[in-house]
């Protein structure tokens, strides 16, 4: 427990009622969306930069740790205080404070959730791309720290592609400036990428610069439904192969679509080995050639029907499918490794083939499916922690999930973070040069490692 | 001058051919394109990797600072040796590694000039992007360290958009592998956009991983002549409002115009007050139905007339006036200031008026023109230094050509680099904690402080 006097401190910067600290609010705040969790000693809920400025100077003059926290629907553990301390919660930053329609630019404060920025640049005929499952649940803060992803990756890139500037909090309370409204801006080392994907260790984000793009004009989606999973998954490579970029290329696996199904009824192909659920947006006659054309791939590749969307409400039952996986993996097991292994875009038919190995092996259902078009796949791994004999089979299984993976040559993370879930792993992609100056640098930036210590760079389990 | 035993260790490790230490020598590498110069004490040309290695390890011990160069066309001091030393020429490694077709990556090392892998990419039908006005002669490693835009920039976006990820040798001669060949990694903090722009003050890059496109099908080029400069910008932001995003937007004013036609004799309009050339790519129905568009837009914004070219040749013939603006500097003074004031796209008329009042009010020829579709501008100020009462009204013009860019929330470099030329000017854009950091952040990367001294957060002069 914090000290009375700190607390009280605190209190006095946020107001009373946005510090917490009974235990059963620890309880709340010691979990994200992974199955790791630590209990926080106070939760602090700051209205606006200069209330972060100053719990950021108590936290350093006290030696407390301060784990950052937006929707904590992070897979990594990004927003587990790991050492107790501070949980710093951001959601009272909620603000979208300027969409720019000339200039196509946002920006937003951290507790900003992701979708309403969507909804908002939607209303101005501006498009904010990267769209994680979690869109309308986690926050842009959350999206940039951990570097998110989505489905429209395949086409418009991830969120570091989006983040042009940011306002950020140091570890001593001083306020960094990084980047700008430029769109094309390059003004020395690129500290706005610094602090993109940097999960909370290096500073505390107070408000984001985004870069929006025109609203396409029309989108069509479809669904190419295969007996072979493989099929699926050599179809990614093929259309990449020929020169064409959906807007999304998700493959879904027979355990995806059967859960799925068993848990909306709506008609999904049960018996398929795989499905890809494929969007193409742009102009009409772009969007209609390219349609043709991936719809032709799919054939050539053993798909055995693929069905085109008429309307909107049909392409949003495609979509509701496959945003529906997350809360279907509760009707396989209780608990799941969700990983989000990248590897290059022509090597996915490769990884399909070794996770099913892996499941073979290991005996564990695994969701073989994710963001195929970019690589980015997100092979979930089921089992129940209350048996320990499966869970060590299921933590088996993630290792080598992880290390086919970077034999591959492909990354740890996609989109999901490092946090202490895989920290373990981060010496094998960075090597040991890249492992020290990730350490250097975390501490001339937070010399005194306030700011979510143990994770990363600085993770003190076991390493692989 | 290096003592004669760090002469022969040197030798020893790229052959005695590959070290230069002949006064004449060390004048030739003493330049870059600005006006800045200072000596070298020894030029050395490492073949590969690891003979980069053993020079920075030998650099290490014996406290001698590095200046990295490629083809030394560097705009902003960055390749000059400050501190005397060595320069670290890195052309030997030049070649192309790899084309993936498949996954559109390029792997160069960093003396491949970018022309060269433009030209080795399009002949499998990709694109790779960035095209500074020297690709020909500028290669690929100064182009990542620098951050170098070009013509294409307001679509397809600048050089850190393309870089995936990178070798580079540290200030130690330890080996750094950052990012990866996966379009869409994102693994911890983003080291490889902490070199991106580095400008060769935290590592020597030895291997870059670059992000390719498909090869737009086709494209239209068009120019379009206004009696009033005034009127050419404005059509920058008016086409950028209807949510128009063609490849490129360069504007160009009377002063280059003359100076081009005076050069070239290509029938130019040499009465136009400005001109805008414009080039739109993609399929042929959007690229039509754009160029027909931005046409529409142009003669409301005041164009006098819009020439489409009806040939490739005719594309090119547009295109040679552009590329000709910095050899036909020459016709007006023998030294400039080229500047790469960047400002958001809708300022662009704001910055073009000012530039014009700033040429009134010091009474020196500017240069009035860039790549005004990502709001990247070219002001290049004219003088002769012999003339020392002209050359100050010039850095006045230069000054305040800063200082108006920093007020209209725009950069001070859009492309070129802040080096020792716009060092000066750095601490007012990044911020007493921005430069702070910036310090920090070198000094833990690079403790001995030997990786091209004296530069952007090093930088010794006179702070304005």
């Amino acid at each position: 427990m914090l000290k009375p006097e700190v607390l009280n401190k605190l209190r006095a910067v946020v107001g009373n009622s946005h510090v917490l600290s009974e235990p059963e609010d620890m309880i709340v705040y010691s979990n994200d969306a992974t199955i790791l969790s630590a209990k926080p000693e106070a939760v602090v809920q700051p209205a606006n930069r200069d209330e972060v400025a100053e719990v950021i100077k108590l936290a350093a003059r006290y030696r407390i740790p301060v784990t950052c926290r937006g929707a904590a629907t992070c897979l990594s553990g990004g927003t587990i205080p790991l050492k107790g301390g501070i949980v710093l919660e951001l959601t009272r930053l909620n603000q979208i404070l300027k969409i720019d329609k000339v200039n196509k630019i946002a920006v937003v404060q951290p507790g900003v959730i992701t979708f309403d920025l969507i909804t908002a640049a939607g209303n101005v005929g501006l498009l904010y791309p990267p769209d994680p499952s979690s869109m309308k649940e986690s926050t842009l803060g959350g999206n940039v720290a951990e570097c998110a992803g989505g489905p429209k990756g395949v086409k418009y890139g991830i969120t570091r592609d989006f983040v042009l500037g940011m306002e950020a909090v140091l570890s001593d309370g001083s306020i960094i400036q990084t980047g700008n409204a430029v769109d094309g801006d390059m003004c020395g080392p690129d500290w706005t990428m610094l602090l993109t994907g940097s999960e909370g260790t290096m500073a505390v984000i107070t408000s984001i610069t985004l870069r929006l793009v025109p609203l396409p004009a029309v989108k069509k989606t479809m669904m190419a439904i295969y007996d072979r999973l493989e099929d699926a998954a050599r179809t990614v490579s093929v259309t990449m192969a020929a020169g064409i970029i959906p807007t999304t290329l998700e493959l879904m696996d027979n355990l995806s679509i059967v859960s799925v199904e068993k848990y909306l009824k709506i008609g999904l192909p049960v018996k398929a080995g795989g499905l890809l659920l494929i969007e193409v947006d742009g102009v009409l006659s772009t969007v209609e050639e390219n349609a043709r054309r991936v719809s032709e791939i799919c054939k050539q590749c053993g798909a055995t029907e693929v069905k085109i969307a008429r309307t909107p409400q049909e392409a949003e039952d495609l979509w509701r499918a496959r945003r529906s996986i997350n809360p279907a993996f509760g009707q396989v097991a209780p608990c799941k490794f969700a990983e989000d292994a990248t590897v290059p875009r022509s090597l996915v038919p490769v990884l399909v083939e070794k996770i099913m190995s892996i499941q073979e092996k290991y005996d564990v259902p695994i969701f073989n499916m994710g963001h195929a078009g970019d690589g980015n796949m997100h092979p979930t791994i089921m089992f129940d922690k209350r048996n320990k004999e499966q869970m060590a089979r299921a933590e088996q299984a993630l290792d080598e999930v992880h290390i086919v993976t970077l034999e591959l040559g492909g990354t740890l993370s996609g989109e999901h973070g490092i946090g202490c879930a895989k920290a373990p792993y981060l010496r094998a992609e960075t090597g040991e040069t890249g492992y020290k100056i990730g350490r250097e640098i975390k501490q001339a930036v937070d010399p005194l490692g306030i700011l979510n210590p143990g994770k990363m760079f600085f993770y003190e389990g076991k390493l692989h």
